[in-house]
């Protein structure tokens, strides 16, 4: 359920966007420039030398942190002593908010001096040359485009479809997941139980001329900068507007209202007055069928599909807990202002697991894997505390109850090695818990996956133990029970108090709704049946609302017995652990992290993808149009074909130089080059070249193949070809755009 | 754009599954059980003794058949003359439709003949077998369920996902297609210059009470077959019944009408009376955005999103044709009255190939490859005819014009291979020739790959040629070219007619149209530009249709200008070929056709799948609880993940073949048994057992993961195995269900 905003939590899930659009941060690739090509580097060297070169600056920047750090801190503190003294809500909301103004004051500072001395990320360069070889693209262009909506290209594509190659790879197989595919199309009385019918929304204001919608929070927080910036500005209303700034996320629909109103906020375009605000859901309606009768929506989320099918799942394990069941598919949420690209749109692809468990015990078989990997915690302490997140192992992160229990620390370890593997810079993850008061209710602990890119710390994969919430929501709604059973250690002899009903006269009054309300019956919690039966010998009647409907019983249609019975299992709602992934906001990270110019030469931008999720794996490229070089063309690609590596033939007629920039412009990673010596000499040879060191060697034909399926599955890699075959050298000739 | 029903062919590209609900066609499968088991044939032999068996009774069908054959002939060449003879449209029609009633009854003849007496296949004991293993079930089931709306569980979906791998490699990876994802929501525009605004629609009647609704034809088919069936029918409404029944794909909306009037049709449920017929388009509608103005659809298919990408996706390509371009992806059908499990269902996946071609070559250079193919064709001709489908090699087929190209050729080749490779029975494939009055008015050959199922034959793949259609579509609606160019043999001096705009006047003008005004300008062909002329020359004005909207032109706004210039390339709309995959049909059908039985037990049901789609490869199971099997079981589990194998592990307290029976059940190819003799011999063997055979072979635990990689890699095979290694021999006791 990631990025789900529940009403409590409406504008916490979702890193704000806004604010690091307008202040961007800009991430060093430049100092990793200087690696490539002639300088011969490697690349994976690099991350060394940014981890080295950012512990050289800690100190003065420590520094310039440290009154911020305490500003923090001081109102955290205050935070703590309201909420022991059980202040008033008005005066801990207040207090909460000026507390985020000032870690988000800190953050911005701590991002500042992050900034890399030696040079910017340009995202532009970055985006032109994502939309020139068609990574993705806005879709129906041609038509002019619908905001929030993106179209992958076949290179965006191939890279998605990896990915959750990779995504299956390394959480379902090879933690024995279940998986489902279930429906988008998702009726009303399901998406009413898990709260997002009533909860899933967003303000906005109308344009009261033109009908334009703006998202209330993203229009007030664009006037309060544009405010703080203007040099006219008095200095008590700058002061007035950075408060209110920082109390954005915790306003309601008056507080919204009255700061469009005090501050006299006016359409943005046109500059005419705004309605109030009014909720938005974001969910799509659609309605089922041919009558129009059957109201549903696109799910926002693909998690309620495993919720709704767990009766199933849970037998299909033979009853035995824990398991955890996995689903990929697109979810869809009708954004009002849709924008940053990838990062927030309409339509979007979701990963996520649910893994049930007895609540009584979160112990993880595997934890034993994991506990040495250190990771960067920001923990909800460290935040109220103005603290820097940190590096802290997995193994002492639980013992010292830093998170929350084993199951759920070991999945943090999993979506941190997973982020990695494709791509990730380690040194951008961070995983930063959630502060009580944005912590959606039904959660009891709850870690984001945050990775930094140039709009700031994006949320990327959620993490959340929320424990029996859905479950117990869908059983409120049909009546069936979705439970587990537990052997006890010994039978136990216990008082049962249980309804007793009149099924033909049940069967009468209720006709179809019958087998619902036996089912609920028969379920109904002892403290229930109490109420029930007090109300039945007072009144000799009583209520129940059985699947959403509220149906009248009379004493008559049930007796309430009381009795001992011999238990020898037990019964419990498990609890869920819940890793989320936007599949969309990673790769886009992905990129950000991988985007590449080469020093020589400004123009020639590439992405430096890992082999596991380039879209191609290789290219074949004959020297020249000589018609000997076809045969071995042929020979090498049908070889390839055979051990499923995607390559591309690229037998046009650019020198070999601009073959090969255009090979590292859609990231493949290696390239065969079938050359004169390849006709000439015994034994026949080819070269083949790695994208990130531009090194070439020199490798029998039919060694080739071999080698690149181990480069590719990773079972070997460039530095050990390089001590094993002879290096071809060739001056590369400069690959101008074509 | 499997499955498209624009008005032309409303109701030809399904198959009539209604009429197969009614008149089960029996497979069967009882023929294969007796293989089973302790007398260790070979499943794959089964196909060569079915093939034989329907050759010895072939004989004696043809004699029953003969006459219904003429009949078809006799009418087929009426129509013809009427053709010929440019008779009446009317004429036309109703001969057509006896036609098709001729045509359904040799169906319906040739599928009871082909019945064979040796078993049925139970439909009601595999759907059991679905529903218990979870394969797939209705969607919210503990909601209540929706009609047409299926969730694949656990196994279901690792079935689809291993069906999608093999698509990809079959087609994308060995072709070296283009593959893309774009977006289910689209706008109206695009939908409306598709034709599926206006033309993907079908009837419907409401009941005039309730409100419920019914497909028309449905409906009506439904009320004739009880008609006829009817003993105190008279013989002569017996006759007209049957005549309508035999029109009934040919009606219009009066037709429909007509026919429920005058049969006196009520509401199927209440008795009573229906509505006039009204249009229901079967699109979901959306409304994007928060101003409710962008009106929208799910998509029905995924080929427009490949498209409206066609310029982008050329230019990928360096410009170059052909190339092909995939997608996988969800579409959306709100069908009236969905039914008949996974074949008709509101949303589901296809995976579509549109491949771009230059329309005065669709030769194709890997057709030697697939020419020796021997396929079986049902021609439009063999249709008219009253023929059998006839057995030829691919090669013979496009020499003979039986099939319009090479390109359309191999495409039907290579989806005969897929349906093959991923477990169709091959015996049960056909390929069915549109009737030129079926066939959509874009295309000019048009062949179904159908499959044959209890519900009879079954379209589950669209191989068309669909010639310019699309591209020319979306170029009208948005003045933007989608062609290619080829250069010329040599430079020719032509005359060129163009459009010279006043730009300044017409950006005055038209505002924010401009570019695309200016865009249509020059793409506008010589005919249009002549009448535009002739209308400026004559009334100083014109109305030119840009982009939807009639925009008016005066003559200040552009000039004709007249010239010669020498071309070097020629421009043209690429045609396209499509074959177009139903990924749900296809799998229901695999599950038919490798539904089992054991012969000993009747209760033992089983799914033979080819390992490539198995949803779990294989199974490990320790013989007892013994502690000593753990660290095995752990050691061959590693083994098999590192392999990307994925597998279960069944430690459960049943007896081994209670164990062995479930694993069948879920269809695990392979077994890998822990026993005594592991923990006790030197070196440690474990034992191997093939879920079809049900033979066991004992191998070394160092050899049997590297076996099982090349098993189900298909670079082996069990018989293979049972050469090599020793067989062991022990009686499996009988799994009884748990």
């Amino acid at each position: 359920m990631l990025f789900r905003r529940l009403a409590c939590t409406l504008h916490h899930l979702i890193p704000p966007l806004a604010s690091a659009f307008s202040r961007p941060y800009l991430v060093s690739v430049r100092a990793t420039s200087s690696t490539w090509g002639l300088k011969k580097q490697r690349v994976k060297n690099l991350e060394k030398a940014r981890v080295l070169n950012k512990m050289a600056t800690n100190n003065d920047a420590e520094a310039t942190l440290a009154p911020l750090r305490s500003s923090v801190k001081e109102q955290g503190d205050y935070v703590r002593s309201l909420k022991e003294n059980k202040g008033s809500d008005n005066d801990l909301a207040r207090a909460i908010a000026e507390l985020k103004l000032r870690k988000r004051t800190l953050e911005d500072k701590e991002l500042e001096l992050a900034k890399p001395a030696s040079g910017e990320f340009d995202r532009a360069k970055m985006e032109d040359l994502i939309k020139r070889r068609f990574y993705y693209e806005q879709s129906f262009s041609i038509y002019g485009g619908i905001q929030g909506l993106y179209d992958f290209g076949p290179m965006g594509c191939a890279i998605k479809s990896n990915f959750l190659a990779a995504w299956r790879k390394h959480f379902i197989l090879e933690e024995h997941m279940l998986e489902v595919d279930t429906t988008c199309v998702t009726p009303e009385p399901v998406l009413k139980a898990s709260g997002h019918v009533d909860r899933f929304l967003d303000y906005m204001v109308k344009d009261v001329k033109t009908g334009d919608c703006y998202r209330v929070d993203h229009l007030i927080k664009a006037n309060l900068e544009e405010v703080i910036k203007d040099k006219k500005t008095a200095e008590e209303d700058k002061n007035k507007a950075a408060k209110l700034l920082g109390q954005l996320d915790n306003l309601d629909k008056q507080g919204f209202a009255d700061a469009v109103t005090s501050w006299k906020m006016k359409s943005p375009i046109t500059g005419n007055d705004l309605s109030e605000p009014v909720e938005f859901n974001l969910m799509f309606g659609v309605s089922i069928g041919p009558t129009g009768l059957i109201r549903g929506f696109l799910r926002p989320e693909t998690a309620q599909g495993i919720f709704v099918n767990f009766k199933r799942l849970l037998e299909f394990n033979q009853g035995k807990l824990p398991f955890a069941c996995a689903q990929i598919g697109n979810a869809y949420r009708n954004e009002i202002s849709p924008r940053s690209g990838l990062l927030r749109v309409r339509e979007f692809t979701m990963a996520e697991i649910e893994h049930f468990v007895d609540p009584s015990n979160k112990d993880h078989p595997k934890f034993e894997n994991v506990k040495e990997l250190v990771l960067t915690w920001f923990s909800a302490c460290n935040q109220m505390d103005g603290q820097a997140a940190q590096k802290v192992a997995v193994g002492k992160a639980v013992a010292d109850k830093l998170i929350a229990n084993q199951t759920l620390a070991y999945f943090v370890s999993r979506i941190y090695l997973f982020l990695v593997k494709v791509g990730v810079d380690p040194s951008r993850i961070r995983f930063r818990q959630h502060l009580s008061n944005e912590m959606a209710h039904y959660a009891c602990d709850c870690w984001d996956a945050e990775i930094l890119t140039s709009y700031g710390w994006v949320e990327c994969v959620g993490c959340a133990d929320r424990s029996a919430y859905d479950l117990t929501q869908h059983t409120k709604a049909t009546g069936i029970s979705l439970v587990a059973e537990k052997p006890l250690p010994a039978p136990v002899t216990v008082d049962v108090v249980e309804v007793i009903p009149n099924r033909a006269l049940i069967g009468k009054t209720f006709g179809k709704s019958q087998k619902k309300v036996l089912e609920h019956l028969s379920v109904m919690p002892e403290k229930e049946i109490l109420a029930f039966e007090e109300d039945l010998k007072s009144t000799g009647a009583s209520k129940l609302t059985i699947g959403g409907e509220e149906l009248a019983f009379t004493k008559e249609m049930a007796e309430i017995k009381r009795s001992q019975k011999t238990k020898h299992v037990d019964e419990f709602t498990p609890g869920v652990i819940e890793p989320s992934f936007g599949v969309g906001r990673i790769i886009y990270a992905i990129l950000e992290h991988n985007f590449r110019t080469r020093p020589d030469d400004e123009q020639r931008t590439l992405f430096a993808l890992p082999p596991v999720i380039a879209p191609l794996k290789c290219s074949v490229l004959p020297l020249s149009s000589n018609p000997g070089f076809q045969p071995l063309v042929k020979q090498i690609s049908e070889a390839l074909t055979l051990n499923d590596i995607s390559h591309k033939i690229d037998d046009s007629s650019g020198s070999i130089g601009r073959r090969y920039a255009r090979a590292d412009e859609i990231s493949i990673p290696f390239g065969i080059t079938i050359d004169f010596d390849t006709l000439n000499n015994q034994p026949t040879t080819v070269t083949l070249r790695d994208r990130d060191s531009m090194e070439q060697i020199r490798i029998g034909i039919d060694e080739v193949v071999p080698l690149i399926v181990s480069l590719v599955n990773g079972r070997s890699n460039w530095d050990a070809a390089v001590q094993k075959y002879p290096k071809f050298t060739a001056q590369e000739t400069t690959g101008k755009k074509d």
